[in-house]
């Protein structure tokens, strides 16, 4: 398997009218459904990734652009990336690593 | 109902000789799990609270100290608030209303 | 000397039609030159605080308010605090510290 | 002139035994330093590059790939992007839009 990294994509457009931005996000989910290759998860806090740093760094890019197509004039986007060499990691294997050591 | 805030709290302990850091997230999850009036949420690129912001500082406060009363020496802490006060949102009413726009 | 810590803070109003940001910016700034027990440094990308950890945490609070008070109804707000507890660091030693180490 | 963004880039190793980051920040400062194209300025949280978008993203990577190159097996990489396409922004256009709304 290529390494693989995880990542959070935050897609903020700035100078709607509206204070409701579901559906630039919706459309940056969109790209994120369609790509095979790479793993996500939608958050109350941002989109989660999992692929390869190459691909999930395109995808973010193409994320990115989703507001100026639907006529947004500034964009600010977070990318937050984990990049673990030493051994695997998944988006459940994180949290169910944290979940072992949580006091029952 | 009081105000809320959606936070996405990570803190990441410097100087640890392993790279692996999910006790102290465990660690910081107790916090956030022992708060009854704070909603959380772990995932695999944070933990998300869902309060009033006062409580929600006053927790990533907590969850920031923790590394060090492990004996680190270091600590990043990124708080990322989402504070809409037009009309109430939830971690889960966040994610749905995305959903609703997504293609089916 | 109390502790002190080094924390970025960013906030960032939505749904506002203009894409301009720099007039809620500048009152978030006015905040941080009001307190005279905290040091600041305007970047392009946020507001860079120097001082106790609770200090700084008060003040983000406060600009995070800003937006609100000028009618806003949604504000994102990002607080990176970096706290060293094994040696003193302060805006300047932190960058003087990496320009020593770089190639002339 | 080709549509520029202005970004910022946090590299942060794990499982460091040091405390100190500097020196791996530095290895990352010389590739934007090497970059002609693209402007730079290290602050105490990051180093914000501005620059055409597809170029900040490559050296954001390469930058990335830093600490692995010294050992590190885990790192957690930080890029904000602030893309603002309805007229130009600098580092220093930012800054000054912002004082010139500050009280004197």
């Amino acid at each position: 398997m290529e390494k693989q990294v995880i990542a959070e994509i935050k897609v903020v457009p700035l100078g709607t009218a509206s204070t409701s931005v579901s559906h630039y996000v919706a459309r940056c989910l969109d790209i994120a459904k369609q790509a095979k290759d790479v793993e996500h998860q939608l958050t109350a806090m941002g989109t989660i990734l999992q692929g390869p740093l190459e691909r999930v760094l395109e995808l973010a890019q193409e994320m990115h652009q989703v507001p100026f197509t639907l006529g947004v004039k500034r964009v600010l986007t977070t990318i937050n990336i984990d990049d673990r060499r030493d051994k695997p990691a998944t988006m459940e294997s994180k949290v169910s690593a944290v979940n072992k050591h949580v006091a029952h």
